[in-house]
């Protein structure tokens, strides 16, 4: 918690704006650099306290091009999603600066307010969540500000006394009774769990002209603060052993018929397990080139309807979404009402792909592995399974795959020379998937490799993995 | 409606297979060019009648990289939001293909059958929107493939008694007790309605090979044709006169004390109304540069709470947004939940600098005046007032504000040199916004034109506006 009342000092407004839209012109040049970086301002406080003022005035100091306001109701935090996801949508583009009023302190503080169903265990809990997602946050280059707008209880009440009845109504709206002294106290005692941070600022709302001047100058902080990301990691890498089956993906040859009866019976019980689960499913396939994820895919949907799954075809990202950070576009793949969501490559790139090829720094790709489980994390604490296939190839097998492909007219499009490319650097991935096993391979949600040089025995295997995890949890 | 029954023959599957995938490569290809185009297919139909297997067929036979499948429930029409808004951000870029089980379609039908609620006039003046929606995707390089699955009563009834007792379940999940002969020959009856036209195909279900290719050759032809789009419009255009207060937009100037005084009079008046009022209100904002659009728009909001409002400030389009229907971006930026929108330029852009600049071709901004006017009567047929306002300035005083912002260093990002080559093109800025005012100013949604070379007089008029067209309305 800072309140900087020792080095606040009011500046003329005129250079307050100018210095301020420099920093704004000063960040937007960051994107796409080192010391890229977007902007994040949560805005919270007590009602009356001048948040909303605050905010219009500073649209008016700076370029309102490249400041948005995004306010949105408080939510109450849902049991299938968690607390980020109704806001990933507005995680603002490198150079650009988001206000959110609406935001997870202000859901959380609504969620304990009204439902009572969250006692001091469970608020901490979620505030730990929050700040270790704005740690990844931060670390992906969006910046954080957090601001909390405060009014000593008799001052709120003069105000209340004064406004237009109509505007009375409009304040009601904002969830509390604030002529309730037993509310606002349980406010008070509630955010201070957070406050009490030192990334908060806490903004006395009583002197309005300190008050937007207080905000505006904490931005300009923020904004002048573009730090140099780290792209080179710290100490050494130690690489995981890559596992036998990695390395021998052999297996016996199943028989034709078996696989067929085995198939037939299998499929409706996977599309009747994934249907009646009520959790949402996350189905999940990396593999190398060829290696067959799309057929495992085509058997696991065989018996259900378009209407009840989506397939997610995961390519490069596209250049709106290289401005954020790379979490962003699988955040807004998965929506709370996609019951069964199955992922051909996913947000693994990053330390398969990005880390061979080099997109993604050593420092980058390090971090990802903790990014990635508590993410994932997240997702399974909010009724969400998640089933993640390592479909593994002998290196002889996709040689053939790849010659029957180019031999195959209408499977040419499935071979390209990336994949060649990809195929020299052989060695490379299998490191990079086992430092991934030994590294994302979670008690909720472990990796099952399955051997693939066998398509039917390996389609089987994995049905039979889906039933099992299903069950199991 | 087409059967294509004298046409349609079996093909090869490994062909139609490589033929759909050279076909999406094509397609990829126009990405940008004149024959650019993207490809929505709506799949309506009976239960059971296949539509499911055709699409995950579809999917193996294509490359699935360049194909979406959106599967909603379909929802009930609601009266704050037009037909189209659930489904604006699944409109695919250029070069892709979109697949929507749940749409527009599905939506009319599941509402007529279960709230009874609209009769057959209703019904098809839903229709003749969707027709006229549809047409406008099209000549925005979105083509629309529309294709019903049918199945008799008794074929129905049959596959009903065959499936699975868990699928029943879920197949009852899509609206209708499909063992009711009534409702079904009211689906049918309705469904004539719309698939009588010749853009649907109606497939028949009985026969599964034939379905798949029926559809499937039907994506292909579709997607072979990839239509030239006319970059040169038709005829002579008849340029609007230019009115004289655009032409002499100066005024008399208000005294500071009566600005103030009224000003304090209005600023409440207008938060007041524009909070009661029980519809979305969009104001919008256009003119010459300096003409004070920021200006106003805060004396608008002076009274609200940023929480109650938002403000678009449009610039030019990203290159994702590009690849969609130049009104595309505008939709995703309306929100049925936002009460209060504020554009500041708007969708005018299209007809205004883009036509100016040549961005836009003349078929293409020509053709753009039907297509806001349909656009804007869509909303406020759905619970919504459009408020419209060119501030007019005169080029004396334009050059004035030009000079001040360059001499005050804070207002010095307003300026830039692109606004002194906009000057330059004064007069057909002038010509352009003629004809704007002429061709748009509907009689819910007329244009205001405000002389703005006094901000005071300017300032008051438009708050008065907007009381008096919150009221008429």
């Amino acid at each position: 918690m800072r309140t900087e009342e020792q080095i606040f000092q009011l500046m003329d407004e005129d250079e307050l704006s100018l210095t301020l839209i420099n920093a704004q012109y000063d960040l937007r040049k960051t994107q796409g650099q080192k010391n890229g970086k977007s902007l994040i301002v949560l805005v919270n406080g007590i009602e009356l306290a001048g948040k909303g003022e605050a905010v219009k005035q500073l649209r008016e100091w700076v370029d309102p091009r490249y400041l948005q306001v995004k306010a949105d109701q408080p939510q109450v935090l849902g049991e299938k999603q968690t607390f980020w996801q109704p806001y990933t949508r507005f995680i603002p583009a490198q150079g650009q600066i988001m206000v959110l009023f609406g935001n997870w302190y202000s859901d959380l503080l609504r969620t304990t307010m009204q439902t009572g169903a969250i006692d001091d265990a469970q608020f901490d809990a979620y505030l730990e969540d929050m700040r270790v997602f704005e740690q990844d946050l931060k670390n992906n280059y969006v910046d954080v500000v957090k601001v909390w707008f405060d009014l000593p209880w008799k001052v709120l009440q003069k105000r209340l006394d004064q406004i237009d009845p109509s505007e009375m109504q409009w304040h009601k709206l904002h969830g509390l009774d604030w002529r309730d002294k037993k509310k606002y106290d349980t406010v008070q005692r509630l955010r201070e769990r957070f406050t009490k941070d030192e990334d908060w600022l806490i903004i006395d709302g009583e002197d309005e002209k300190r008050r937007d001047q207080q905000f505006a100058q904490h931005i300009l902080q923020s904004l002048k603060h573009c730090p140099n990301h780290p792209v080179r990691a710290k100490g050494q890498w130690k690489q995981a052993k890559i596992p036998e089956l990695l390395q021998h993906p052999s297996q016996e040859l199943a028989k034709t018929e078996d696989y067929k009866a085995e198939l037939k019976k299998l499929s409706p019980q996977v599309a009747k397990a994934l249907r009646s689960d009520p959790r949402n499913v996350i189905l999940l396939f990396e593999g190398m080139d060829a290696a067959g994820k799309g057929g495992a895919i085509k058997r696991i949907v065989k018996k259900l309807d378009p209407r009840e799954y989506e397939i997610q075809t995961i390519g490069a990202p596209e250049k709106y979404e290289l401005n954020r950070p790379y979490l962003w576009r699988f955040w807004n793949k998965l929506q709370t009402d996609d019951d069964i969501c199955i992922f051909d490559r996913s947000w693994y790139g990053r330390v398969l792909v990005e880390r061979v090829e080099g997109f993604a720094s050593p420092a980058e790709w390090q971090r990802a592995y903790d990014e990635i489980n508590r993410f994932e994390q997240g997702l399974i604490n909010h009724q969400t399974v998640i089933i993640k296939f390592w479909l593994a190839i002998s290196k002889e097998e996709q040689a053939a795959r790849f010659k029957a492909r180019e031999d195959t007219p209408h499977k040419r499009f499935k071979i390209t020379d990336e994949d060649w490319r990809n195929r020299e650097r052989w060695d490379d991935y299998l490191k990079a998937a086992a430092d991934m096993f030994e590294r994302t391979s979670t008690e909720q949600a472990p990796w099952h490799i399955i051997a693939t040089d066998d398509k039917n025995t390996a389609r089987v295997e994995i049905l039979k993995t889906i039933l099992k995890q299903l069950q199991a949890d």
